[in-house]
């Protein structure tokens, strides 16, 4: 009988080239297809939440689902797994689910978290796990312009030029700012997200609170369906994919 | 006129092979002794207040100090030290003291932070700065053995066998653990560590969690001064230096 089993992983981004599958580069979904298949005995192709997340960018929480007919109890199979992949990528839980189930289709909330290291001098403890800004940021500012982005737009002036979704348009339900000491955390909760938007928006939102963007342009940025009126994409070890809601 | 300048540094301890000056091996003062002494123009020699961490081992909060005739002001020489240093170690604050300032023998406490990932699975962003303990641990006991080892005691049965210090009589001010979802912190804050004494600590107090060593037997541990008594040394990853007062 057709199983479908549905993981959740943990990487550090900055260990692999991307999460799919590329020739001649080690990627998340290529060191996770060679585990269950060594373990299952079988060829096995994994289906995730987010399938394009760029090197660098970091997962707490991916989802992904596979169908084998291997028996194997879910527990038995996440610490086989955890035994066999290497310290920067784990199998955080391993459950059954309904035939159904897709880790990508099904997928109904994705929040993203970005990280900046808000401080005159860089912190080589947070090196690859956060951007480095060192110019002083207008919070004020920046949480001004992210309540122009909330809500339902069309968000192609955010999408990288080579991204492929049929519609741009994505639903933003949360956008928050939150700061502990010298690091900014934000917090992106949406439907669904372009290639590159979260990276830009925080980007964007930078050369806000640099001054170099005024909060009331965002607006007429998002408007303008135009690439090129946005900021720079920011760098992505300072992105985690924070959870995802079916 | 010769100025003594105290500087403040950052370093992800998994980059260097320890802090002090070894043939043939990467440390972090022939690091920054090298940037010195190129910026400076001059050959430097720096001092630590914890000049024997390990490899592996990190600092938040490490303090060195040295001795030049050059004019540089402070914040020049923090400039141009943390543009030349590799971005695994910073600068984080840089000013001149009086002649007399000695970073090692004028450090009157330092604090130790150890964090343990206790979670059945492994997780690979903290890996390199936690060590990660599978079993559960009975905290309260372990609260219970932290009570035994605070003040003034000889820690002899603490120390590594290769320790080199005069007297073995240390005086532990506060020892707390506080937990955050699945990571433990361990603050040790003392007069003086001996070598591997946190290390040692950590693994005798997860020992205890694990129920292997019994709370008030630690007492017994630091009376009988035999290494031979306490758990396993701690791995190096889940330690950083987290301040010196002066």
């Amino acid at each position: 009988m057709t199983r479908n089993i549905k993981l959740v992983l943990e990487y550090d981004g900055a260990a692999f080239y991307g999460f799919q599958r590329q020739p001649r580069h080690h990627t998340v979904q290529e060191t996770l297809e060679k585990a269950l298949s060594q373990l299952l005995n079988a060829p096995v192709r994994i289906h995730a939440a987010s399938g394009r997340t760029d090197t660098g960018v970091h997962a707490m929480h991916q989802v992904v689902n596979f169908k084998t007919v291997s028996p194997l109890a879910t527990h038995t199979l996440q610490r086989g797994l955890n035994a066999l992949l290497p310290k920067t990528l784990a199998v955080r839980t391993a459950e059954e689910v309904e035939a159904s189930f897709h880790a990508r289709y099904d997928a109904r909330f994705k929040v993203y978290e970005y990280r900046i290291w808000n401080d005159a001098v860089r912190s080589p403890l947070r090196a690859g796990h956060a951007w480095h800004v060192s110019q002083k940021l207008d919070r004020k500012a920046m949480r001004q312009a992210m309540a122009a982005l909330k809500g339902r737009h069309d968000f192609r002036s955010f999408c990288a030029a080579h991204g492929s979704a049929k519609t741009t348009v994505r639903t933003i339900r949360r956008l928050s700012l939150r700061r502990q000491d010298a690091m900014l955390f934000f917090r992106v909760e949406a439907d669904g997200f372009l290639y590159h938007m979260v990276r830009n928006i925080v980007g964007t939102l930078v050369e806000v609170g640099r001054g170099k963007i005024r909060p009331e342009d965002v607006r007429k940025i998002l408007r303008a369906c135009d690439r090129k009126q946005v900021g720079p994409t920011a760098p992505p070890g300072g992105l985690t994919l924070a959870s995802v809601t079916y």
